[in-house]
């Protein structure tokens, strides 16, 4: 006997069918003999519906109503799950955030967990109940319902699976496990059947949008063994766990990729102490986060150029904070580019195994890609290309790295 | 300054612009200085779809799930004038049963309002913050939301009003008050300045749908003073006050009808005593409920016939239990009904008046209208004729009481 958490996202409850699939799956985990605890998002468009309204009535709006507002896509799919399993024979229950009770701070719209009372939970799943939790939501120090942000309904998988002790935590989703590269890239990529968190945690962060980037540090941090796996086919997935339970490690898991990113150059700024402070500060203090950055080397001692990436969607605004500095900064001009991509090849095996980083920029010189810009941390390298490369360099490094299916 | 409870249903905020008309009415309440309490419906729709959607799940659903379900529809609205009021500078919140807390029983789907905790509203009431309360909803002792039955919203506001001893508990609904009788039928009907509490509450009963029955009780067990007045016109509505309040009271306030009655006629059953218990026990047994009841005269002191009235929705399943009954019964034939309306004459004033039911029957007599049942009150005459007279019956009795504009 186990006892599981399993999590469902918006496309898994989308309709009523859909919900009556799910109870299925819940039901053959409980037939198995095991401890269910079941988390459910909003079904599939509700959560947008919702934060249009909010658009709709005040631009601006307080972020305390907001969650008001769209935590009740997931209480709708709570309770419908409930009856599901009831009319399935399934005991079963709907727990809201306020009722477990779900602490979490109260930066609304973006909260964090502070922790689950299991209490009442462990008692009722010791005894059979499935509990059936809102995903995406608690309750504030001032008894408010707070959201976690979107996609926080893994979060709120993963903090109940090590509130509960859960021996795992199944991420039901549209896609069957995490791959080796986008599939509908890369048409050789394989299914993983395990992955380390700290991969998993460079996935998710670069846009492989299978697990929400949160829940995978959470789930590093308390040792949740993670399981994502399809909603529609009944296969299994991959398992994101500590590097110690992989045995056999290869030395480069995946190659991912965004596209949300844009890069920067400021060509000609002053080459003298304080002049990154001036240009990331600034940037900083718009709430604006910057990644890669490299700065040239200077040629005659006196200007360089800077080069960095900041979010697609924050470039505009970042070109005119740095635009409205130009005196300050005393650069030339600026270069904004927003047709850039990210590449990254992630794997824990590279930490004592060298050559990784060679193979890639040796892959796509063989390819004519130009390197614009390159970061790298222990068990990742990223450069950043021109956009209209993605697809090339995805499949060349795929091939490079013998991870062809 | 006084302290006003404002209560808007599902077409007063059925869309993003009304809900932003709404809140142009709660903040000119405001700005005459007064205290503002708003409850509100979900927006017209949101419930009959969420309802849908338990009945698509699991015909034989739980309640306490189906009260998680669509509860939710008054948590979006709350949300969503809170933030509308902010827009409009005025200081607001929304407000869960549960965040009060407004305490009910566990008779989930049709539960009772136990009490209201007014400390933290009152405290906040009085240094300028609106209250925005989800209608329609409280929290049960088990701590689970429950529901208050359809059109529970004017009862949420009513107990409000009471719980924080407001001056004035507004409904806004889509009519712009209580009429003398159906201004779709009589086009002569004139909105009442007031009315009292007993012939509202026999209005409410009678199938005048402005206010929910038990909205009513509750304001006259409480003494709260409640208007009826339109969400989108700017005019004075009716008053529902106690009796002392009007000085000069007609005899008949208003003609009232309702077509969701049927008539059973058991013919030829024994004139013997405990024949009525064994006709209306098992009716009980099987929840129907019995309105209007006359019995014959027995011609030949064996056998009489027996006339009642259900509601029409349960007319077939009361004909099932009789005829199953039938051995018993010893009735020769049993002859349902459903096409007759029960129009009703309603007026405090009759107490002290003779010939009101005089005026009544002659009134129909002189019109060729066959009363087939009669029942009465205190206050009002009730009587069942054939569908297909009740424009004219109304009409006509309108004139006769000197109702007409």
């Amino acid at each position: 006997m186990a006892r599981i958490v399993q999590k469902f996202g918006g496309t898994s409850v989308g309709d009523i069918d859909r919900i009556k699939n799910v109870a299925e799956k819940v039901k053959a985990e409980v037939a198995r003999g095991n401890e269910v605890a079941v988390v459910v998002s909003a079904m599939a468009g509700v959560t947008n519906q919702l934060v249009g309204y909010c658009d709709s009535i005040a631009p601006l709006y307080e972020a305390r109503e907001y969650d008001a507002v769209v935590a009740s896509g997931e209480q709708v799919t709570s309770g419908l799950l409930a009856m599901a399993l009831q009319a399935d024979g399934v005991n079963a229950r709907s727990w809201q955030g306020w009722q477990i009770p779900m602490r979490t701070d109260d930066v609304h719209g973006k909260a964090r967990i502070l922790d689950i009372d299991p209490a009442e939970l462990d008692t009722r799943l010791k005894r059979g109940e499935v509990a059936v939790v809102a995903g995406f939501q608690g309750v504030s120090p001032q008894g408010r319902i707070a959201t976690l942000g979107r996609g926080g309904s893994d979060t709120s998988a993963v903090a109940l699976a090590a509130a509960l002790g859960a021996d795992r935590c199944d991420i039901y989703t549209d896609v069957d496990g995490v791959y080796t590269s986008d599939p509908r890239i890369v048409r050789s990529a394989r299914k993983l059947d395990k992955i380390t968190y700290e991969e998993m945690l460079e996935m998710a962060s670069l846009g492989t949008k299978v697990l929400q980037t949160r829940s995978v540090e959470m789930a590093m941090k308390h040792g949740v063994r993670v399981q994502v796996l399809s909603s529609f086919e009944d296969v299994p997935g991959t398992l994101v766990v500590d590097e110690g339970e992989i045995v056999e490690q290869e030395v480069v898991s995946g190659i991912a990729y965004t596209r949300d990113e844009a890069k920067i150059t400021l060509v000609k700024v002053a080459d003298e102490p304080g002049v990154a402070a001036a240009i990331f500060g600034p940037l900083a203090d718009a709430a604006i986060n910057v990644d890669m950055i490299v700065q040239n080397v200077s040629e005659d001692g006196k200007s360089t150029d800077m080069t960095f990436t900041v979010g697609r969607s924050d470039l505009d605004r970042a070109v005119e904070v740095l635009q409205q500095r130009q005196d300050q900064l005393g650069h030339d001009y600026l270069l904004p580019d927003p047709n850039v991509v990210k590449v990254s090849v992630i794997g824990v095996g590279m930490r004592s195994h060298a050559g990784v980083a060679q193979t890639m920029f040796r892959t796509l010189a063989e390819n004519g890609i130009n390197i614009q810009v390159i970061s790298t941390s222990e068990i990742k390298i990223s450069v950043l290309i021109a956009e209209q490369y993605t697809e090339l360099a995805l499949r060349a490094l795929h091939t490079a790295y013998g991870l062809d299916a």
